[in-house]
């Protein structure tokens, strides 16, 4: 129980925003509430304007209040979260063994954005480039061999901001059997990836998925429509066969203040079963 | 193939920004790397000084590059991620059935930090609270039952920050039957949450991870040491038994720039076995 090593105070503007920050947590100021002016703060807190303008910028880099051109900042409402379960990997499966006209009807987007098809505009464009050394590592080809390169979008019809992006890489040689494969004109296909690779014989035994986050690019913050600090999650799902060989990698971006990813890990049971006694106690008690 | 919708050119501070980072993605600029100078930018991009400057704050909030108190801006070094894979749940379920002398060799701590045990420092504190609204929809129990509520960190003993930090609940109800469950003396526990239910006569059948991510607190920043720019990832950790009743919950935090975490997940067989002609052509083709 040794306490924290020492830290100096920190700065004015610091105990306001963190100040702030506890009366979001509490409840006190909740979604839609609008902060107090500037010339307020500086009065409470015996600070400058200067301080309390800085305590809000803050605030605003940490995503937690958000604040239009001469408008009063205010708690920002978060948006719903979608969430987007690793169970789909399984769903899409069981799909892609279906028959054309049942795969035809399930589209990806429907199940992953909170919006009618009719209000996204989808976007698939095909590509064939080099590996490069990270791809061609993990499909164990040449750097200089070739991958079908496919990039997937949609945007908000009303807004023009963008709702999901994505991007796949296949090698070419796994998929150049079924020339239909190479030609961006046969998207939306029905049925998904993994119905494209079991025309080539591929069925897809494992799914990783890799995850972390970074803030977006100045760009990238645009295309999304992201409020100052909210991060990217990045999502990069690698598709394995049988034989453990990769055959397809996807990278996705998920805004973090609208995305939730949730992963679900099946245990096996254990060996034998215990007794439940019920009076067990201490460390040796209850091993199954 | 739609255009994008119309975006007003992006100010100069953004294009050099946007600039400096491509020629980071390209492998012009490695990290350690010295950017060009306030002076020497301004000249290049024929702008102000202060324009330069914020480009160069822009790179800095988005995680790119680091600097120091007058000391000029760099390319920064991501550090080594750790991997934090799902594949671990299964792996402490198979140790929390083996006998004790076994439990007690291995630690999580091991497993996950890229670091000896001796330059870790730990600390595991006990206390029971009410479980309020969202944990006691999750247990199904009332909001002013009580919850054990666990939480642990471990800090670097050579820097004083934080290495990992979690906080997990359990029904006081549930686990109480072994008192010793109810006491952190008895922490680091061999073999782990999964051993210290199965005394109580709880097998964990499921987890399910929900990640998201968001930026840091200023004191969450300061506690883990994080760079400008760097976002935490939160996971929530649902652990379910055979009847899919949550016994545990536990949310933990890692930082972005040093955690990957990996999810796998296994899928079942098609039904039948497709023959793999290598002829198949179109949509039609090659259902399995």
């Amino acid at each position: 129980m040794e306490p924290r090593p020492t830290v100096v105070p920190p700065p004015i503007q610091l105990r306001i925003a963190d100040d702030i920050r506890m009366q979001i947590e509490r409840g006190e100021l909740t979604p839609g509430d609008s902060l107090p002016t500037l010339a307020e703060l500086a009065e409470r807190w015996s600070c400058s304007v200067g301080s309390a303008r800085a305590a809000i910028a803050l605030l605003k880099a940490q995503g937690l209040i958000s604040s239009g051109r001469g408008k009063a900042p205010v708690v920002r409402v978060p948006p719903r979260k979608v969430i987007r379960s690793s169970e789909r990997h399984q769903v899409e499966k069981d799909l892609a063994a279906r028959p054309e006209a049942e795969r035809a009807v399930v589209g990806e987007a429907e199940t992953n954005l909170n919006m009618q098809i009719s209000e996204q505009e989808f976007r698939s464009r095909y590509d064939q480039v080099e590996a490069r050394a990270a791809l061609a590592d993990l499909f164990r080809i040449e750097p200089t061999d070739l991958v079908l390169r496919r990039r997937y979008d949609s945007t908000d019809r009303a807004t023009g901001l963008l709702l999901s992006s994505s991007v796949s890489y296949m090698p070419v040689a796994l998929v150049s059997p079924n020339p239909a494969l190479l030609d961006e004109a046969n998207e939306p296909w029905p049925g998904g990836t993994q119905h494209q690779l079991s025309t080539v014989g591929v069925e897809i035994m494992t799914i990783i998925d890799e995850v972390t986050a970074r803030m977006p690019t100045t760009a990238e913050a645009q295309l999304w429509g992201l409020p100052d600090g909210v991060p990217l999650i990045l999502c990069r799902r690698i598709s394995l066969d049988a034989n453990e060989k990769v055959v397809e990698v996807s990278d996705a971006e998920y805004p973090a203040d609208r995305t939730e990813l949730r992963f679900v890990t099946p245990l096996k049971p254990w060996p034998k079963r215990r007794s439940n006694g019920g009076k067990t106690s201490g460390r040796q008690g209850g091993r199954p």
